[in-house]
């Protein structure tokens, strides 16, 4: 009984953190219920990077007495002071609150489990990990980014049934539905970054942004050693985009794209002008990106998935045979993912698929 | 409300008609439930091919006087007398029943509205089309074959998430788990007849029956033009298959075939004894098969694609790129299709496409 009401005030927490989605990066999203008598007393989220954590929010949204209360929480609360807000745990000692039930220890260092401690030393009782799966999937983005230092990466394709992208490398091929499209821009939302090679600027010339749907543009990554990028294309015109290139590549064209306002991070290369993946996320990683949705082209594609560089992959299926195109990856070695989700937006397949 | 009612006694018929899966073909599955006062006072459905339909099952069940009663049906009761069992359509006027519901109309020429006539012409209120296309989804197998005198054809396919159905063509890769072998052998129990070329017959040796699932073994058609079968295959020893040659394919061997029990169906070819597809399947339905479910391998799906010789398309996809094997198949033109349903068996999707 007391672990079915621990889950439903968690997946609560869960509900009130999502609304936190797109704003709180690199920050982890959270949200926190005050319970007493069996009634929720109140309730906050971290709504933005800087702005107060979920448990004040919910501390101080309680109209009545905290005493003898139970905070829940999906994150363990915080007890670190090198950050832009007070640590939680000196606040819910003192608020009355006898109880504290958590989904995830925190995996930053400089909290991990030392939260739970001055809690308990305090005399406050502790449940941990209810719904903890749950709560690693909502949090993924960053607790792989505290972990390693780089971007939770997600590959989205879009494809037939018989896995081509486009009838053929240099034509654009709407395969999936008006829903689907209101879809990836959703998702786009959720992301720090979107990625994208320059021959999918050249062929599908995309604006990348989330105008189907609520939330705020990601940032967009164009991934071109070469500096082969068109400089008519709609996203060069904004001025709004990271190129990551080879220090080899036309210097008078990067001042050109730079004038107009667009980022450049050169790498150095071989004279093919590839750049190394895992060195561009490193880097990437260390300019705040927490996340990045890569939408294709297929070659863009395939070395994510052959250097395994990758954590998801969404695959959108269109109910259609093409017969010849361009196949969406090829890519050596064999790869075992586990299929986390599959569900139909309008006709097309969506399957989530987790490393 | 009342056609709430409607649709759940006809869901009842459903499931009612389901329990005659795999043993009424090529006879539709037909469940019936007759009402009265609010409740279901009894129910029928069409068993085995050569016993009685649905409706006398039900009627025969009841216990209360039938006066005044409502009888649901998923098919029009049968008013035509050149077959195994007397009409329903008489027995239903005589018995008392005021009111019949229906999904579908039978689309055998026979019937097809007639039944409705008489009962109507005899005072009986009719409601037809409640959950009609749930009814067409349920006998599809059915409704094809009376149409277009020819099987119902689905292929299925199982992969790996880059479309690949082995390692390579002559080897046999076991790609998706044991919960969908077993939902394999399921459906097998519903068609008539399961299909193969040679090459899987050579490959994985299969027995294609459904000894992991409840219910009946299909009948095993093998594509086999050159008549290249080995003849130590587990099923060509259990003398139990149909082989679908050309003429000009090894007298000699045939006469062995034979002589163990195995069925040989012949047509004319041209030098490289292939067999047109088309004709295969309109002498098979000739033969009384209604359903077809095709296994394998790439040449045959690429066959039946091309041709769109296929109703339904069931693919199993493993969680697992596997960078380089065998392609489940390559068919053009360009083929539209529906997607019906797509779940998850443990870890696997399967996507199931209606033409």
């Amino acid at each position: 009984m007391e672990r079915q009401d621990h889950n439903k005030y968690i997946r609560r927490c869960f509900e009130l953190a999502k609304q936190g989605a797109g704003s709180v990066s690199p920050n982890p999203m959270v949200g926190s219920v005050i319970v007493k008598n069996g009634n929720i007393i109140g309730e906050g989220f971290h709504s933005k990077f800087g702005l107060p954590h979920a448990e004040p929010e919910a501390i101080n949204n309680c109209k009545e007495d905290l005493e003898g209360s139970t905070l829940y929480c999906n994150l363990e609360p915080c007890s670190h002071t090198d950050k832009k807000t007070p640590p939680c745990v000196p606040l819910i000692i003192t608020s009355g609150i006898k109880k504290v039930v958590i989904s995830n220890i925190d995996p930053n260092p400089k909290v991990s489990g030392r939260g739970i401690q001055q809690l308990r030393s305090a005399g406050i009782e502790v449940v941990e990990g209810v719904l903890d799966e749950e709560g690693n999937y909502l949090n993924r983005f960053f607790f792989k980014y505290i972990k390693a230092h780089t971007p939770y990466v997600t590959l989205k394709i879009a494809q037939s049934i018989d896995n081509f992208i486009s009838k053929s490398s240099d034509e654009q091929t709407w395969l999936t539905g008006k829903e689907s499209k209101k879809y990836v821009h959703h998702l786009r939302s959720f992301y720090d970054a979107v990625l994208v090679g320059a021959n999918t600027i050249k062929v599908d010339n995309p604006l990348l942004n989330v105008r189907l749907a609520e939330g705020r543009d990601p940032k967009i990554i164009i991934l071109d050693g070469k500096l082969s990028l068109l400089e008519n294309s709609s996203i060069v015109k904004n001025g709004n985009a990271l190129i990551v290139t080879s220090k080899l590549s036309d210097a008078k064209k990067k001042k050109r794209l730079t004038k107009l306002g667009i980022d450049i991070l050169e790498f150095d290369t071989d004279a093919d002008s590839i750049i190394n993946i895992k060195d561009m996320l490193k880097k990437v990683g260390e300019m705040g990106t927490n996340s990045i949705l890569v939408e294709g082209g297929a070659e863009i594609f395939s070395q994510f998935i052959s250097e395994k560089l990758f954590d998801e992959l969404i695959i959108l299926t269109a109910p259609v045979i093409l017969g010849t195109g361009l196949s969406g990856f090829r890519a050596l070695p064999e790869t075992k993912l586990k299929l986390h989700e599959n569900f139909q937006i309008e006709g097309d397949q969506v399957s989530i698929y987790l490393v």
